[in-house]
């Protein structure tokens, strides 16, 4: 177990951090925050941006709830514990710019009453246009990150659990680029708790960095109509995976969570078209064919 | 159990004078059609409009498939029977302009290869603008069919069924102003079977009349942007239902069925925004408070 005290002044810290650096990387929209408190115990302070310059609506969540293990939740992780605590910062971002990224983050810290506690979070990107400098790029800086912390951090089997936790069964892609994943960490070696602890800052501290270098890298490039629509379709998927598939969103909204805090990952607007196909040697074909698991960006 | 060559024929002779009915109410866009094949057996013809002059995109589907019972369909189903055949007729239409309703159809017969068959459907209506007048002529239409086949078909039941099923927990909203719904009707009496399948396609017969009607009510009236953002923001709440929690549609992605048919009923633009706020006596705010359950049209 750690500090929850210094855990959640570092989480809130990395929320204030992460709402800085995209204000000022828009340079037209800030953060608006709605604080919230949750019926059963805790609350968090949700940030949104919206119609900014570059952001065109994007959260970036800190929450730090406790409570009671429903039934329901005691299957689901095999325990008898009677109370949790969790808390971490959430993030995903859709930008107006059909050439600069998605992204999301999410690094969160789980307790059970019965002293059983452990680290989950991930880091992942989903292009609309995939850019083959911007994937090396953005998996090259998320493996430095592990290969600091190689004794709790593996970014080979972090990388290869976001390819199957982001992906679309029903279309048969992935979202987008993949990035790291991992969940249930420490669980069975709370003496690594510490440093776990340190991975999971260092990997959230790279978010704004990261981001915002691949925000200025494309977001002057030349945009046409057909690129904002393959956008929207796009977007569309990205509905799709968070509304059926995501367990995070799916767990929120049985729970009772906040729904506009959670669903605050959906775009402010995504498109659905019957049998879409794209032209053979396109771009947008070429994304498609790099939608796959198992990709080395690195 | 029924007649399948003839219920298969009753329910594509449905689909023909739907599509029939619709393109014509449109005037300007007809159906396009797509025959497919199931692995594991059946297959169907979806037949989708796009871009009409009314209807911006809505699927009018007819399928006929079979093959084994999954584990996980024996547990949900309570049967321990090997095999299933399933036809059915699945419609949804989103209308371009926000003062015509959205309306969504399904009937179905399910069989199993332990003798055990039953009927399911419903019609629901989902407005962007709930109107007083068209909501009593929908149910009063619908209890219409009931009441001529009373001895299998109850109105207050079946509203009340689509009150429950047609509902957003997490937003505490009914998805419209409902309809009728029932499912496993006759898998206790089989007697009843053919008065059920009797009910089951007048129903479904019900379809084009009333919904044409209350297109061609409505789809001369002054439409401002501010109507269609809200219809935006409505369609944002009907892709939620339908990917959290409609039945079919989720059993349908699971279970390996047509992704592209599957989910024709999104429209092919959504909208959400965080925190929407209704100005207090607006149309919209007094929609709102009408997606309740237990509310009687009729």
């Amino acid at each position: 177990m750690v500090d929850k005290e210094q855990l959640k002044a570092s989480f809130q810290q990395i929320q204030d951090d992460i709402c800085m650096a995209l204000a000022e990387c828009d340079g037209k929209a800030g953060f608006q925050e709605d604080s919230w408190e949750r019926e059963g115990g805790g609350g968090g302070r949700s940030r949104v941006i919206a119609e900014g310059d570059i952001f065109e609506k994007g959260g970036v969540n800190f929450s730090e709830v406790h409570g009671e293990v429903t039934v329901g939740l005691q299957k689901q992780l095999d325990t008898k514990a009677e109370r949790f605590y969790a808390t971490g910062v959430s993030i995903v971002i859709h930008p107006n710019h059909p050439r600069v990224p998605i992204i999301h983050m999410n690094v969160r810290y789980f307790e059970l009453s019965d002293g059983v506690a452990w680290f989950g979070g991930g880091i992942d990107l989903t292009p609309h246009f995939i850019n083959d400098e911007d994937a090396h790029f953005f998996h090259q800086a998320l493996k430095k990150v592990c290969d600091q912390h190689s004794e709790v951090a593996n970014y080979s089997k972090f990388k290869a659990w976001a390819d199957d936790y982001f992906y679309l069964p029903h279309r048969e892609e992935t979202r987008g680029i993949g990035g790291v994943f991992y969940d249930h960490l420490g669980k069975n070696d709370q003496s690594a708790m510490d440093e776990i602890k340190a991975f999971t800052i260092d990997l959230a501290q790279q978010f704004a960095p990261v981001y915002t270098a691949l925000v200025n890298k494309n977001r002057n490039l030349e945009r046409t109509d057909a690129d904002r629509e393959w956008q929207l379709l796009r977007r569309g998927r990205y509905v799709e995976f968070n509304l059926v598939h995501d367990r995070g969103t799916r767990f929120g909204l049985v729970s009772n969570g906040r729904t506009e805090s959670i669903l605050m990952s959906l775009p402010n607007t995504a498109n659905w078209a019957y049998q879409h196909e794209t032209e053979e040697g396109s771009e947008e074909a070429r994304t498609l064919s790099l939608l796959k698991k198992g990709i080395d960006w690195v």
